[in-house]
C-alpha cells in the first residue's frame, strides 16, 4: 500500500492534536493514566509509522508492566521524577531514576514500568515508532480477561492457590 | 546489510540443525521445555528472518505467560493434545483446543500460554517471523529478574501484600 | 495498513487450522504433495508475516525444483528420510540428508527440492516468514504455462530440439 | 543484521539522555537552536529505530525549512506558541497554530519550518521513527555547502542575479 | 496487506508502459521536464516497490534542486552531458560529470540537481525503489505553494528583503 | 545497522559508475550477457536497496529464464525490439513486445526471460529495488551446477531419461 489508499482530501487538521496537552483526571487504584495519539486520534499518521502518547502520574502512582508489541518506546519527563525499569529477555531488571527533561528507551516488546518518586505529580511524553503502538498490560491482561485467563494456569505460573488467583482476580477487576 | 557480512564460506551445516528432533527432558515445576532453532544455533539463518522452535510437555505441563517482541508464531502440534490461548490488547482471551497436526497463531507481541491437557506428552514446532524472536516470560520476568523488581511495584501492580510478593519471589526463583 | 484493515470480528478459528493434520492423498507422477496454511486458509495471518506449510511424499517422491518469491523457509521432518537441495545464485548445490525431526533452510527466492529416500512414505512442516509465499514450480512454470513458453525458448535454453521440447510439455501438461 | 551486532555489555545509561532537559543558548540569526537524542548520543537505540530531539526558539525564532530523510516527525510544545507549516509533493502549505501541548506531524522527507509567534522563549520535543533521521537544512544546503552549489544553478533556480546569489552565499555562510 | 488487495484481473498491460520512449517538449525556464512511470502510470508496480522516471534536459537545461522523499534514486544518461550533484546532511556537495551511460545515485531523501553542459539535447533513465516515490522541489514548493510560504519566513530563510521574496515568489510563479 | 556501517570517508565516485555505457562483447551460445550496477561494482549503494544492470542482446539472442530473489525489475528498452515474459506462480505467461523506450516489470521472485526479436543488437537497462538483488539462472543452476543436480532428480523433474539429463547438462556445461 505504501501511501496509497489514504484520504482524498486531507486538512491541516488531519495530522494536528491538542488532547495531549492537560493532564487527565486520575481516578484508579494505580495512580496513572495514558492518553493517545496515535492514528486512532490523528489520522494524517496512517502510514507514516509514528505515535506519541502522554502519562500522567498522582505522586506514587505506577504505570504498572505493560509491552508494546509493535513499537520502542523513547520517554521524555515533561515534570515530576521518576523511577523507570525494563526487563530484558534475560530476566535483567534495567531501571533509571528521570527528572524533568531526561529521557529512556523502553525497546520493543520488552515489559516496562514507571512509579512516580516525587513529591507532586509527573507526566511525561513518549514517542513510538508506530503509528499504533498496542499496549499489553500485564496485571489486566492475565487478572482481568473476557473469557477469564484460567485459574489452574495462573495459580501454576505464579505458585499461588486458587484462593489467591481468585482474590488477585477480583481486586483487579474491581480496580483496574 | 541486507544479506552482505555473511560468512565467507558456508556450508550445508550452517543451515542445518538436529537439536529438534528428540524431546528434551523436563525437569522443572511448570512442565514444559523449550528448545531453540534461531540464529545462534542454525548461523545460516542470519538476515534470512525466519527461525523455529519445539516445545516439550510433561502431561500437565504448562509453558506459562510470555510473549516474543519480534516475531509471530505459528504452532503445529506434533503429539499429544494442548489448550492454547493468547490475550489481545483489549483484553481478550483466545483459546483454542488443538489436537496432533492442528496449528494456531499468536500475534506478535501478544501474551500466549499452552497447557499439555492429554494424558500423555506433547510436543509441538512453530514457526517464526524472525532469527531471534526473543522470549519475555511473564512470571521469570517479573518475580525472578535480576537485580529483583521493586516489592512496592509487584505488590502494587497485583494488589498483593509484600509478603505475598515474597512468597512468590522464592517460590520462582526456586522453581523457574 | 500496518495491521489495520483487519476484520471488525474476529473468532479463535480465524487463527486455527487442522488442514496440515493428515497426510493427503499423492496421485501423480512425481510423488509428492503440498498442503498450504497461508493466509488463503488461515484469515487471521492477515499483516503477521508468517505461515506454515505440510508436504507429503510417496516412497522416491520428489517435490520438484521451485522456489517462493517472497519467504526464506525452514523444513522439519515429521516421519521419513529426505535429501533435501538448494542452489545458490553462484550454482553451488548444497545439499542434506534429513532424518525425522531434522530441519533444514531453504534461503529466499532460491531453488530448491526433496527427494523421499527413505522406505516409506516421509512428511514435513515448513514454516515461511510470509503470509502468501507464493510457489514458483520450475517444470510447470516453463513446460505447463497458459499460453505456452514458446518452443524457441526452451530449445535454446535447455539446448535441446523442439521435438525435445515437445515431447517435455506433453508429459508434464498430461502429468503435472 | 536485526539487533544483532550490538554490544556485548549494556548499562541503563545507554538507553538514557539528559541532553534534552534544558533549553540551549540560541546566538544565531535565526533564533533556534535543535539539540539530538539520537542513536550518536543514546547508543541503546541502534537497531530500535526511534528518537527525539528539542527545538528551542527565541522569540520570533525561526526553525528555517528542511526535511528529515529518513523519518517522519510528530512535535511536541513544551511552551510557548508556535506556527508550524509542511508542504506537500504537490506544493500545498498545510499550516496550523501549536500552543502548548499541542501536537503536529511532519510526514517523511517533506519540507516543514516552524516559527515562534509568542511573546517569550518556545521549545518542543519531537518524536522520529528512525534512530538517526538526518536533517537536510535548505538555506545551508543550498547556499553554505563545502564545495558550494555554483552560482548559476542557484541564479536559475531562484531566478535571480549572480550578485544576488552571492549576497545571500555570503549572508548564511557569516550567520549559519 | 503485503500484496493481497490487488486486482482481480490483469493483463501484461498492466506491467507495461511506452511514456519513456520520446523526448517530451520542454516549455519552461529552467529547461528540463519529468516524465514518470511510477504506479500511476503502470498499475501492475502497485505493492512491488520500483519505478522509473525519464528527464529530457534542453541545452543548458536545470532540474532543479529538489528530493524524493521514499526512495533512492539512480539516473543512467540515455545521451549528453550532464553535471549532476547531491548535498548531504553535513552540507557536502558531491558532484559528477556524467557522459552517456554513466550512472550516479541520489540518496533518499538528499537534494539534488542536474545539468545539461553538452551542446545538445540531455536525457536519461532513473531507477526508484518505491512505487510512489513523490518529488519535493525546492524552488516551487517555497516560492511558489499555495496558500503562499509567508514572506516573512522566507525573508529570514535566505536573508533577503520582503521586496525580493516577492520578486522571486513572481517569477517562479510565472515560470515554474 | 540502518544506514550507519559505513565508510568514514566516501568520494563521488562510491556513487559513480561508467561500466553499462558500453556494449559489451556476447561470446555465448545464448546470445546475451549482463553487466552488473550492484553495491559490488558502485559501493555508495550500500543501505541505498537499489541497483542497475544492462543486458546486451545479439540478433535473436535469449537472456533464458531466471528469475532474481530479493528485487522487482523493471526494464527499459536502450534499443532494439525485445519479445519479453514472465510467469506468474499460477502458471499464466505475460508476454509483451518492446520497442525503443518501452518498459517492463519482472515482479520479485517471478521466472522472466526475453528475447531480442529485431534485426540489429538490442539492450536494456534495467532498475532493482536491491542493492544486490542476485540472479537464479534457471538451465546453469539446474543443469551446471557444483556439485551437479542428481541425474534422478532431473529426470523426473523434465520427465527425461538420464541420456537426454545428461546430454543437456554437457552441453550447458559446454556452453553457458
Amino acid at each position: 500500500m505504501n501511501g496509497f489508499a489514504c484520504k482524498a482530501n486531507f486538512s491541516a487538521s488531519d495530522f494536528f492534536f491538542a488532547g495531549l496537552a492537560k493532564p487527565q483526571p486520575i481516578n484508579n487504584t494505580l495512580g496513572s493514566i495514558v492518553t493517545l495519539a496515535s492514528v486512532f486520534q490523528v489520522p494524517g499518521l496512517n502510514t507514516l509509522g509514528v505515535s506519541l502518547n502522554r502519562i500522567d502520574f498522582a505522586p506514587g502512582g505506577l504505570n504498572p508492566p505493560h509491552e508494546h508489541p509493535r513499537a520502542t518506546e523513547i520517554l521524555f519527563v515533561l515534570y515530576g521524577e521518576l523511577l523507570a525499569h525494563f526487563i530484558t529477555t534475560a530476566n535483567v531488571l534495567v531501571s533509571v531514576t528521570l527528572k524533568q527533561g531526561d529521557i529512556f528507551t523502553f525497546p520493543k516488546g520488552l515489559v516496562h514500568f514507571e512509579t512516580n518518586i516525587g513529591k507532586g505529580p509527573a507526566a511525561s511524553i513518549s514517542g513510538f515508532n508506530s503509528q499504533n503502538p498496542g499496549r499489553e498490560d500485564i496485571p489486566t491482561s492475565l487478572f482481568a480477561a473476557t473469557p477469564p485467563v484460567p485459574d489452574s494456569v495462573l495459580s501454576k505460573t505464579f505458585q499461588i492457590s486458587y484462593q489467591e488467583v481468585d482474590k488477585i482476580k477480583s481486586k483487579i477487576a474491581g480496580n483496574p
